[in-house]
Order: structure tokens, then C-alpha cells, then sequence
């Protein structure tokens, strides 16, 4: 076993250098479309955009208050017993603009408006009434030509606010890449039909397809396809028509039934395959007229760890962005995690948290946990490669799984 | 100003004890719905989900490889040179079942299949074949009562993976609670019409709502009400009949046309008003006929900031869920942040990464920065009430802003 294990780790690239093969191999063609702000949330803009306009245009009140003539108040504060609105004062609140008589604004609070229009101020006045008190500058919100949002940049709620003052009602953002899935496998029946001895429940589709929105794409789940070399030809043909990315999800090993690689080398040119990650290893990537063509692994985590690292290093590329991050926790690791190897390995991880606000770690064990307690798992952590061990009781940083 | 500002202070209450008041007077009603696992992710689960099934339903082979009898193993390595396939030997990859005949699994690195149906192995076997050598038992992916997932959970991709394994084509959901937002201010145009002087743009239509829908609602937004007390009040009942919680944006202050507080006490009850947290502060909280009724301040920042603590919690609470946290980073202060007062405040924040990894936090000046550089910011922090000033060179923890 350490023999071939060694022979096997000599064709082994990273997902490092796997990803920098295959980049060197594709080039993405992403198309432009516009949206309305409503629409943008999540997005990421085509190009750097600036303001069309200034705004306020004019100066206008920073408060609700008067807007007064600061003459007035140049000799101490006036008799206000006969003001009238529209001569000596006018109402002016937070963001309005008022008339260029008035240079000046007092906060309502100091303000009483008596019912002949007359005004009581509550004295002393906080500030001094001069030219501009309590007003804000043309151009205090935004100045026509500021940028608002760099290209590439995902669009956050307050950049549509942003790009709202800046007067676009809609921007250009990156169309999102369409993703096939295909789901391959004669033992593979969807879930909520009876179960047979024998059948597997088709987990990824959903857990992929979601993965992939996430990440910004578009997805289209086919059928089940079957173990036939022939019908998974019909669906690549099919799924290259209507992608711009293409999933088999399965037979990637070296299993009899596991043909699909196969199919990539007739098809087209099979960039890398079988890459130094756990679980998920076998995983190829190819292209097949100028698509590319992943051949993701079966097993359940194997589709999640594949899906995480390559298409989401493939889609980001493709949008020109720079890919979201995980949240990070740091713990203390309740149990000792084995040195890495020449492999890099998915840990799953439970984090507890403590009442004094500190946070416990602890490793799943691969092998003796459920599949389904391995995918419930609040966290993550993935060992480089040759990484020492970590001893119980070490404090490590860890990514949540959301 | 001092001595007001305390009077204003007496009547003040904080974010937390707003909601406390708001939560004792309101009791959401959500329904539940039943979604696909494809339109699952990201929504509320409405129950604890156990597994119906036990999968494998029978013992599988744990790897890629041949199905063999372990009896032909008991005296040494057996002379395979005539063995047959279906009678000696079957082929079974990663998960598969295989006949009762055979209990132990040899991995396919270590056979060689012939022409003539005869098997060559690789000898030394790396593991001596006993019953049930690489192969996983029966529920070795889930059993059937297991949790599959509680309720309240966010549901992430990969519990699509762990509800399709427990057999589930489709979930009960809490259903996203609808959110009318009225955006009201005579002062107001959409964006990308011609700005004249006094105009001010609507920025907060197209940034609330993709808030609301980041924390899980749905949002109705109505067109831009003028201050007339008679038309908000029509927008009002309309909303009251379409949405489950209804947002007022502008018109909260004391200004003269701000007589949306007045309207909501005709209507209904005030359940507070003022809350001290800034920007925002004169936020009022009211219920009508059951309804939460938000008048949100209408300058960019308070309606994002009230959105974000206030709508964030009543959605939660709608909910049933834990709201999602931000990313936090830890980084060094490059100017000094002010003491904390009576209010909490809102910072905005630039962060700036170092090559070496660590991070340079830059306050941005309220006063002196565009709403615009404000929007844009990457990061925030919060200031409690009379927390100590903090000094350049401290570090902090922050928000990133996503």
C-alpha cells in the first residue's frame, strides 16, 4: 500500500496547482447585463462607476430647524416677538434646501413657533448664528465624478444606496455563469421515493446546486443519468448547449462503471486529474469546447469539498471577483488532530460554544460518523499539506460552515 | 444644548430595551410552508427533521474494488488464476451492495482482472481479508429516527444533503415574512431622473430591501409618498392589507412635516419612540392592528443602521432564528475613536490589510465624509454606551460590512 500510495502521490498536483493548470488552459467569456438596483444585491459590478451627479445640488439644512438671515444675529440674538415665515424665517428640516435669504439654520429644539408666526427661541443658542451655521455644503452626500463602486466588487445593500446617490437606476453586473449538473449513477434514486436494497439517495444535486448559487452562478440540475457511456454522452452534449460550465457528478474513480473520464479524453482534453484533497481526490478537470468539463466525485462530502474548491475558484474567476470568505472562529481543539500527510484533508469540525465566550473544538472522526453528522457540522478545517499535528488543548482558527 | 440633550436623554431608551418593550406587545404569527430541497437553502426550517430511512439500507463496499469470501482467505492467499467472476469474485465500487455471498472488499489497486475472468492480485494485500473488510455497515450514512436538523436552523447546502439522505424531497419552511416599505418625502426622486436643486435622491428604497431580503423577508416597495398626511395614510392601510410588517422611511423627526408619529399613535399604539442609538435616533416602533409598524429616519446611514438592529431582530423574531452574525477582523486602530456617550454610534470604518496580514483600522469622520464614503465603508463598530475612548495603536474587533 505505501508503495503504490507513493507511486499514486507522484502524479498528485495541489488544488493550487490544479487550478493554475487549468487557468492557463481557459480563458472565461462572461457577458455583461444590466440591472435594475432592485435586482443588484449580490451581484457583481461589470465596471468602476462614478457619480453622475452632485448632491445636495445646493446647500441645504444639516438639521430640523429655521432657516434664518445670520444678519440678524450679528449684534447679539434679535427680537424674534415679531418675526413672520417667508420674511424673517422659513421651516426647514434635515437635507431640505431653502430659500437664498436664509444662511443659516437653528434646531427646532431651541425654536418654539408661536401661533401668530411669530417665533420664541429658547436661549442661550448651543452655537453662534453665522453665515452657514448649521447648513451642509453642495456636495456633501456625493460629488459628481467620485467613484461608487469598483468593477468586480460584490454589491452590498448600502452600495445600492451608494449607487443610488450617484443617479444610476441601474448598473452593468457580470451575467451569472450557467452551471449543468449532471447527476450520474445506476444506484442513484432521487430522495422521497421508496428505498431498495441497494439504492443510494441522490444528495448532491440540491446540497451543489445550492453551493454554486451561492458562489454567484446559475445552475440547471439534469435527470439521473444512468451508468451508460452512451446516455452520459447525450447529457454532456445536451449540457454543454445550454452551460457555460459543465458538472458529472460521479464514476470519477477507477471503479469498473467509472468510464466518465474516459469520455472527457474522446471529447476533448482532460487538463488535471486526481489532485492532493481529501475527500474528492479523483476529481478531473477537463475542457471540452473550450467549456470547462468537471468530473466531481460521488460521495457526498467528496461533491462538497470538490464543489468548494474548484468550482468555486472557477466561478469567482469567471466573474472577476474576489471569492467571499467564511467566517473564522478560533478554539481550543478538545481532541488532537493527526499530522497532514500528502494529501490535504476536509476536517469537519462541531464548535461548542462557552459561557465565558471562549469556544471548544472538536474533530468528527471520518470514518466512524454518519454522513449525515459529517454534513451537519458547524465547521471546517483543511490541513496543508505535511502539516504537523495539533494537540488537544492548542487553540486553532476554523472556518463555520454556513 | 447640554442641559436639552439630558432632558432628551431621560425619555431614551436603548436598542435592547426598545425590542424587549416591542417583543412584550407583539407576538408574531408565521405560517409554514412546504419548499423542494432546491428552493430550501437559505430559509428557516419550521421542525425538527428526523431520518426516515436507514441508508446503506445493507452493508456496501467501502472502496473501489472486488466483492470476495473471506473463507477462500483463511489458510493464506488463495491461488486466483481460476477464479470466476459471479461465482469467485464481483465487481463493486464505492457504496455499492453486493450478493450475500461475499463479505470483504479488496481494492481495485490491488487486482488485476484478466481476459479469461481470472483475477491477478498484487500481493502482500495491504489488510488481511476477514468478514467485513473494507466494507461499511448498514447505516453507516444515517440511520432512520436520527436529527437530521432542528428547527429554526438557516438551512445550508449541505443539510439539503443531510435532509436528502433522510429521504426528504421537500421541507417544512417558515414562510418569509412580507415587508411593505413605504418610502415617503416631497423632496424625493428615484434615481436616475434629472436632479433639480432641492431634489433629493431615494436611496434607501433599493438598500432597505435588499437588507430585508439578506435577513430572510420578502419586500413590497411602494412608490414614493409625498408629505401629505392623507396619502401616507392611504399607502398605510394598503400596506396593512398586502405586508405582516409595514416600514414608514422619513418623516420621524421633529420637523414640520414629520407627522408620521402623529399618524401611527391615531392609528394604532407607540410602542417607543427615540431609541438611543445614533444615527436613527428618533425611530418609533408602533403596532396596528397587530402589525409592526416601523417609521424608519429617512438619511441613508439611520435607515441603514435601524434597518440592521431593529427590522434584523423583528424578522429573526418572525422567524424563529438566530440572526447570521457578521465577519469580524481584529485589527490596529490608525486615529483615535471618541468615548462613548449617552448614545451608541454607529462607526464606519475602512479597513486596511497588510502584507504581513495583520490589519489597519481608519475611522471615518461622520462629519466631514460623503454619505457616499460612508456607504462604501468595509467594516463598522458600534460603540456601547459610555464606552472608553480608544486610543490609535489599540486593537479592536470590527464588523465587516457584507
Amino acid at each position: 500500500m505505501a508503495a503504490l500510495e507513493r507511486k499514486q502521490e507522484k502524479k498528485m498536483i495541489t488544488k493550487q496547482e490544479a487550478l493554475e493548470q487549468f487557468f492557463q488552459a481557459w480563458t472565461p467569456s462572461p457577458l455583461i447585463e444590466e440591472v435594475s438596483l432592485k435586482d443588484a444585491a449580490g451581484r457583481v459590478l461589470a465596471q468602476d462607476l462614478y457619480s453622475r451627479v452632485t448632491l445636495p445640488m445646493y446647500r441645504v439644512s444639516a438639521m430640523d430647524g429655521i432657516a434664518v438671515k445670520s444678519k440678524a444675529f450679528e449684534d447679539g440674538d434679535p427680537d424674534t416677538s415679531s418675526w413672520k415665515p417667508g420674511v424673517d424665517y422659513e421651516r426647514a428640516d434635515t437635507g431640505d434646501d431653502f430659500p437664498d435669504c436664509y444662511d443659516a439654520i437653528i434646531m427646532i429644539e431651541k425654536v418654539k413657533l408661536m401661533e401668530d408666526g411669530s417665533v420664541k427661541l429658547e436661549l442661550p443658542l448651543p452655537f453662534p448664528v453665522k453665515p452657514g451655521t448649521m447648513t451642509r455644503p453642495a456636495g456633501s452626500m456625493i460629488r459628481e465624478g467620485d467613484l461608487l463602486l469598483k468593477q468586480g466588487s460584490w454589491i452590498r445593500p448600502t452600495d445600492l444606496a451608494a449607487l443610488a446617490v450617484g443617479n444610476y437606476p441601474a448598473v452593468p453586473v457580470v451575467k451569472k455563469p450557467v452551471v449543468a449538473l449532471i447527476p450520474t449513477g445506476s444506484e442513484l434514486i432521487p430522495p422521497g421515493e421508496r428505498v431498495k436494497r441497494g439504492d443510494n439517495i441522490d444528495t448532491n444535486s440540491a446540497m451543489v446546486s445550492a453551493q454554486l448559487e451561492a458562489m454567484g452562478a446559475e445552475t440547471i440540475v439534469f435527470p439521473i443519468v444512468r451508468d451508460e457511456k452512451e446516455k452520459l454522452k447525450e447529457a454532456l452534449d445536451q449540457a454543454l448547449k445550454q452551460a457555460d460550465l459543465v458538472i458529472i457528478n460521479g464514476g470519477s474513480s477507477k471503479g469498473g462503471e467509472d468510464f466518465n473520464v474516459h469520455l472527457l479524453k474522446e471529447q476533448g482534453r482532460v487538463i488535471c486529474h486526481q489532485v492532493a484533497a481529501v475527500p474528492g481526490r479523483p476529481v478531473s478537470l477537463a475542457l471540452i469546447q473550450d467549456k470547462p468539463v468537471i468530473n466531481v466525485p460521488g460521495p457526498t462530502l467528496a461533491a462538497y469539498f470538490v464543489t468548494d474548491w474548484c468550482l468555486g475558484a472557477l466561478v469567482s474567476r469567471w466573474l472577476g471577483s474576489v471569492r467571499k470568505e467564511r467566517r473564522k472562529i478560533t478554539g481550543v481543539l478538545a481532541a488532537p488532530m493527526d499530522k497532514g500527510g500528502p494529501v490535504q484533508i476536509l476536517h469537519r469540525l462541531n464548535v461548542v460554544e462557552r459561557e465565558d465566550g471562549t469556544a471548544e473544538i472538536y474533530p468528527i472522526p471520518m470514518r466512524q460518523s454518519s454522513t449525515a453528522a459529517l454534513l451537519s457540522s458547524d465547521a471546517q478545517y483543511v490541513t496543508g499539506l505535511f502539516e504537523p499535528a495539533h494537540q488537544a488543548g492548542e487553540m486553532l482558527e476554523v472556518e463555520l460552515v454556513e
